[in-house]
Formats: structure tokens, C-alpha cells, sequence
């Protein structure tokens, strides 16, 4: 029926097959520009899935969205030395526009702290303006040697939070919250990412900041993905670029700020975290559409039938495709497969016949009759029952990889198929680097329930080690 | 009660008064490279209303969002004569980047015909892969000498589409739909703003279009801004790239294409077509906040009536704020007023103990006692005819501002103070250049019943005539 062999299996080549259902699902191409890309509209649909869930719950946080330049000149980056120390190798620099060279060049944004703290200084006043909560939808250049579509990209989109507090305590808390109720949430409950939560160890953090939280998802291949980070920058930014306050006392004192995205990476991400076999798996909350409605055949009352099927789905709430069956019944559903559409709904003569039709589940295969008119109620039962399938599944993959050692050596052996667990104590800074040599890194650092610690000077922590994307 | 001295009147200095708006209004601030701006939360507020009226729109015209690099390696330009003529003077070029110079510069997009082009010849086969229909929501860059915060900006946000076609009737009546059912009627219905419609003389055309479709606002000022444009690109860009496909009848042939947009200058357009005195007016379907339940004083009494007012207004699908009464009311209502809240419910004591409040309508400050019981319906009701009489304002407004000559002489006196109406066949080349040297300009050519033709061949046409932003 289908014709997997054109596919490479992920357990043949992991690389390759990443690649395949890419190109084949029409998510992405490369673009003219070495590490750009090019995001067709399924996956493009796929990230606005990401921006509508992460944009809603950036808007409960309280947050409101603005947008700030672009271009941003070249000195302000050198005001916060370990920024600009991390940043450089990687920015694309305009030195000509409007026909002339320019006076001071300017850097394409590849992060928007700088800016964002220059206006911050402007807008803030008093103790009564913080806290200031804003956030960005916009794109981000970081010159990349070895681009991969979603996962690396010269170019790529994100939003970028960036916020104002008058107290240390504030800002980590927000930081906190927008790394659980934001990220976590959105990773677990829509796209079905069981991450592990912690905080970065100190030569992992970002560039400028004094602590960052990380979500880490487990991909199919045993490595660890950075999923989001927030940042906690501490007075640094707003040293750098005099945000001060009044406070309630009358002092002037420096904010404390905060930074935290999560990107394009994400649509990557969920093709690493839960593609099977030769082909993609899409969680029903995340589908741009979650059940496909196929004509057996290209006759009259098939696609009669699929049209009422597919507004009955509608109607149920289910966002929905339909194919107009034109060309080999075979080939179509491996393409449906490869986009890793949650249902499949088969339509076809024989069973309508009996009020009928066929819908298979993208995970497991399992094939389900179900009288036409019981569909959208039973369409929507296996949506929830394979959103649960999949984040139980990706679990059981996460602890049954994940291994706890006693020493460096065996989390850098453990690594090499999956994660280690360790206790932070036993790593040092060393330990580390000798991790770090052989590629593999610290992903975060967790209290031992699994919880988010506030620094890593935390007793009884532990380390979660991995290679990574 | 209000201070309204310390804002410029629109009367007295148009310009002034524009920019303190935008400012007061906490729209939009300079951003530190010239040209470039920020946008405000309450800015950006307004374009995310016209990002999702319009996508609405562009999604049930039947094109799909995607996503091209921002990089565009500048031998694309070169392909298309009149496009790199069009655009060489406002581009932007990186020339190192990742630590190097740049073997190719790259161009930072002003427009995205060329990198789709190279992408749509990827991907079109056959006639059944068309047409094919893209938009995307991007940034792009272009060089402005005389920048004005959102009405010229060097980088601005917009959504571009680019469409392929079998035929140039295909692309023709594709380039129509969209002028009218996407940008026309957003225009009208949304934003209040009853453009005068048409098509560009060949001298104002898009750089590389073989016809382009215009929508032209009036402004309050009596000059035009060109809101959207919709070209018809011929076969120059397919040829150009070698965007071809095989027909039915199995030759090879090139495509016909068009490329339409609109951008955050509609913010800008926003305020100019409707703001009035010295204060900003948003027309109701386009107003993130379309009334703000204000407490005339900080007492608890007054601030939980606030509250469930608000609940009340939410629960009728009206979109709302809370001023909680800190500071004097005169100024908050100024305040409110700038930002063009289109209601303004007044809560304090006395009205509450007789179960009423004020409310106030922006665009005639007209002022109606409400019953409390009664508010959601009574406002839902004020924000209907208030979005019906902006729109006839505006239509009143820019009519008696039309008038009809028969000379271009009389066609340059008349733009000076609003616009001209002028049998096409009167101006000429030489009218329309000797016009363009008094920076007057045909906005847009018409047939006598203001529909838009398909071409500036067609007997008996106008010229709108103006000055423009």
C-alpha cells in the first residue's frame, strides 16, 4: 500500500531521517543565504499553533507585546562586556544602506536586551511604572557554521520577553513564573514534551545573565534539546543602560531585569520529540489540523460524503483537512503520515454503505469503525486519549534513558545514549569541562524532586547531563 | 477639567499635532538608528487588531502564511531590470558577518518578490500546483531620508502576498479579490476609512509591475496616504526566476504573478484619517479597548463597581480597561482621550447611588446616563453607531474635500487643500509630470463610478489627484 522504503527510518540514520520528513512533510527548505531558511506553510502553520498557545499564556502573565528595532548600533552591545563577549561571533553587521556607507555600522539584532534596556531607561520612572512586562514577536540573526532547519538556523523566529522589577526577589519570581506557567506548561500539556526543568550551571548561562532557568526536552535520539530559557540579568543590563527607579523612599535605585524565549527551534523540536518509524507524529493540540478526511477514490459520492464528514468534524470543533482523493490511495496516506496528522478518516464506499468509515490514529496505528453519525464525538475522544498516549509515551522514553551515576565517567558513557543524573556536588567545574571536551554538557540542574531550584548554591542537587542539539 | 493646552491642536500645526498624538498616546517612540521606530504597547495593540482582521481575510481569500529569509544575496535584485532600478537607493547590506567579511553582501529584504521567486520555481511542476498562494508577516527594510514614525519608517512590519498563476486573467482576478474583499473592506468596514480605489498610473507604479491596484485614504490634513497596493507582476518576476509549469496541454510555460501589501503605515493612517482637535480617535472594530470604566475617585465603593462594570461589559463581548482612579480625573480623561478609547464610562458616587453611569462617546463627546443594568447593551449599541458615523464622517469629510476639475492647473490648486477629480485624458504624461514637480501626484485612476479598472487603457477614466504622505 504505502511505499515507506523512499524514507529513511529513524533508527537507520537519525540525521538523515530528521531531514527527509523535513523536506517531505513541505515543512522547510534551506534558504539562498548559508543557514537561513525557508518555512513552507505546514510549518509555518505549526509555529502559529506555538504562537497562539505561548501568546496567550504570555498574556495571563501579564506581559504586553511591542516591537523594537531590528537594526541596533554597534556600541550598544559593548556596554555589557559578557554580552558582547558571547554575542560577537555570531552577529551580522550593516555597513552600507541608502546608498552610502554608514557613520557607525549596526548590528542585526541576534537578541534585543540592549534596545529593549536603552528604552527601558526612557520609560521608566518611578516605583509606580514597575513592574514593566513586555514581550516580542520577531526574527533574530545568529550567524551559524552548521546550520539545521528549526533546530539551528542563521536566521530565526522567537519571541523575546524582557521585563523591569524593583527588587531582586520580583525578578526571579517572574522569571520562575514565566518558565512554569508559560513554557512548562504550554511543553507538557500541548505539545506533549515531559521536560526536565532546572537551572543552567553558571558556564551554560546566557551571556549577561546571573541565573537561567531551562526546559530540556528528550528527543528520540537520546539527546537533550534546550527548549526555552529565562533569563534573570540581575542590575547588569540595567547598569549598563542606567534603568533607574524612585522608589517608595524617594531613592534612585537600579532595576533588576529579566529575559526569556523560546523559538522556531520548537517546530524541530516536536518532529525530534515525537516522530516515529519513517514518518512525523503531530500532538492533537498542536495540529494545524487534526484529522484528515481521505476519498478512497476520486467519485462523486466519496467526495460527497467527505465534505459532509469534514463539516460534521468541524462542527465538533476539530480543525480538519480534506483530500479530494486524486492519485494513488497508498501515496496519500504516507503523506498524510509524514505531516504526522493525528487522524486519519478513511472514506470509502464499503463502509459507508454501513454509516460508516475507518479512522486511524497516527500514533499506534490503531484502527477504529465508527458510525457516521458518532464521529466527532468519537473523533474528539481519541484526539484527548492520544495527546495523553503521546506525553505518557515520550515519559516512559525519558526515564527509561535517563540513568542515575555516581561518577563523571559514567554520566559521559550514559550520555551517549540518553541522560545521566548526578549529583551537581559531583561534577565541579572540572568534571564539566572534561564533559564538555568529549561533547557533552550539563543540561540543568534540578533538585533531586525534579523541581526548579532558585540558585545552584542549593543543597543536594542534581545534574541532568546529555549530548545536545 | 481636561488640559488640552498641553497638546498642539490638529488646526493649528498638523505635523506637531500628529507626532504629539503618537508620542502622548504612548504609541511609538525614534528608535536610535535613524529611520528606525519602536512601537508601544498601545501601538502595537492597534496592529495586532489589524494583523488579525486582515489574516481573517488573506485566509479565507485561500492563501497560506509561510515564512523567507530576511537575507537576500543582491545578485537576486540584478535579475528583475526595473526592481533593482526601483529599490538600489533604499537598501540596507550586510557585508560581514559570523566574524568575516562576506564573500556575496547580502541585502536585508525591502521586499520578498526575488527570494520567492527562486522559491516558487522550486516548487511549481504543474499546472495542478496552481495557482499558488502565499502571505507572509515579516519585517523589511528600507532606507528613508525623511522618516515618520509609522507613515515612513525604514524598517516597517507588513504582510506581503505572492501568488502564481496559470494565466494573467487567473492573476488579474486574484490581485482584484484582494483588493477589494481583503483590503477594501477592511478599509471600510474595520477602520472606518472609505478609500478612494484604483489603479496606478504607469509612472507611480510598483518597480517591476506590469499594473497595480491602490487604496487611497484621505487624510484629515486633505492629503492621501496609499494604504494598500495590490500589483500584477506579469511574467517579469517568473521570468526573471523561471518560475514555469507544465500546462494541461503539456507545454512548458511561465507563470503569471502577483505580489500585494499592507503594513503598520495603516497605524499611522489610523490617527490621521480620524483624529480630531488635539486627541485621537480609533473607530470601535479597530480599537483594542473600546471602553475603559474609569473611577472618578481611588474609593473602594467606586473601584468594585468599577470592577463588575467591567465584568459586565466583558461578558458582552465589548473589550475593555479599568482606570483605578489614581491621580486627577481631568488628566486621566485626557489621557484616555489621546488614545482614541472610543467609550468612556464615567463611574463615581453620584451616579452609582442611582444605579446609573456616564458614558461618553470619543468621536462626538456626546454624553448618555446609563442604567447599570442596562450598560452592556446600551454600549454595544454606541460602539455600532459610532463605528457607522466615523465612517460617514470620514465619507462627508473627503467629499466635500473632491472636487471635480477640467484642467491640471485646476487639478494642482485643488490639491492643496484636498483632492481633484480629472478626466485621465487631460492629464497626460506631461501633466502628470509637470504635477509631480509641485509634489502633486495622480493617487490612483478610476472609472466614473469610483470602481477600479482593470487597466489605465480603458476609456473614460479619472484621476484622483493630490498630495500625498
Amino acid at each position: 500500500m504505502a511505499s515507506p522504503n523512499a524514507l529513511t527510518s529513524q533508527s537507520e540514520d537519525f540525521p538523515r531521517w530528521y531531514q527527509d520528513v523535513v523536506a517531505k512533510a513541505e515543512m522547510a527548505d534551506n534558504g539562498p543565504v548559508r543557514g537561513t531558511m525557508v518555512i513552507r506553510p505546514y510549518g509555518y502553520a505549526l509555529w502559529e499553533r506555538i504562537q497562539a498557545e505561548m501568546d496567550a499564556r504570555i498574556k495571563a502573565a501579564g506581559a504586553q507585546n511591542a516591537y523594537f528595532p531590528l537594526f541596533i548600533p554597534q556600541s550598544y552591545f559593548a556596554r555589557e562586556a559578557e554580552h558582547i563577549e558571547g554575542f560577537s561571533p555570531e552577529l551580522a553587521v550593516v555597513t552600507y544602506a541608502g546608498g552610502e556607507e554608514l557613520n557607525e555600522p549596526v548590528v542585526v539584532r541576534p537578541t534585543s536586551e540592549t534596545v529593549i534596556g536603552e528604552f527601558m531607561a526612557k520609560w521608566i520612572q518611578s516605583y509606580r511604572d514597575l513592574p514593566l512586562l513586555l514581550n516580542q514577536w520577531a526574527n533574530v540573526v545568529r550567524w551559524e557554521l552548521r546550520p539545521r532547519l528549526f533546530l539551528r538556523s542563521s536566521e530565526f523566529l522567537w519571541q523575546e520577553g524582557h521585563t523591569a522589577h524593583v527588587s531582586y526577589e520580583d525578578a526571579a519570581a517572574y522569571a520562575m513564573r514565566i518558565h512554569l506557567e508559560v513554557y512548562y506548561d504550554f511543553l507538557v500539556n500541548v505539545m506533549a514534551v515531559p521536560a526536565y526543568v532546572g537551572i543552567k550551571s553558571p558556564r551554560e548561562r546566557f551571556a549577561g545573565a546571573i541565573n537561567t532557568l531551562t526546559c530540556e526536552g528528550m528527543m528520540r535520539d537520546g539527546k537533550a534539546l534546550q527548549m526555552t530559557t529565562s533569563h534573570e540579568l540581575g542590575q547588569n543590563f540595567a547598569r549598563a543602560f542606567n534603568v533607574v527607579f524612585q522608589s517608595e523612599a524617594g531613592q534612585s535605585e537600579l532595576c533588576h531585569t529579566t529575559s526569556w524565549g523560546a523559538s522556531t527551534r520548537l517546530v524541530g523540536g516536536l518532529i525530534v520529540a515525537h516522530g516515529d518509524g519513517a514518518v512525523g507524529v503531530v500532538p492533537p493540540r498542536m495540529a494545524p489540523s487534526q484529522a484528515v478526511s481521505i476519498a478512497v477514490r476520486d467519485e462523486p459520492a466519496v467526495l460527497e460524503a467527505c465534505a459532509s464528514i469534514d463539516a460534521a468534524l468541524r462542527g465538533g470543533g476539530i480543525a480538519t483537512s480534506v483530500d479530494r482523493g486524486r492519485g494513488s490511495f497508498g501515496r496519500r496516506v504516507t503523506d498524510w503520515e509524514i505531516k504526522g496528522v493525528p487522524l486519519r478518516v478513511e472514506v470509502g464506499p464499503r463502509d459507508l454503505a454501513n454509516g460508516a468509515v475507518t479512522v486511524v490514529r497516527r500514533d499506534d496505528g490503531s484502527k477504529h469503525l465508527v458510525a457516521l453519525d458518532q464521529l466527532a464525538a468519537r473523533a474528539t475522544e481519541l484526539l484527548e486519549q492520544m495527546q495523553i498516549a503521546l506525553l505518557e509515551d515520550a515519559r516512559t522514553r525519558r526515564d527509561a534513558a535517563t540513568a542515575d551515576v555516581t561518577s563523571v565517567d559514567e554520566a559521559i558513557e550514559a550520555a551517549q545514549t540518553g541522560f545521566a543524573r548526578i549529583a551537581w556536588d559531583l561534577v565541579g567545574d572540572a568534571g564539566e569541562a572534561r564533559m564538555n571536551d568529549l561533547a557533552v554538557s550539563v543540561r540543568c540542574i534540578q533538585r533531586a524532586d525534579g523541581t526548579t531550584p532558585d540558585s545552584p548554591g542549593e543543597a543536594d542537587l542534581v545534574a541532568i547531563v546529555a549530548k545536545s542539539y
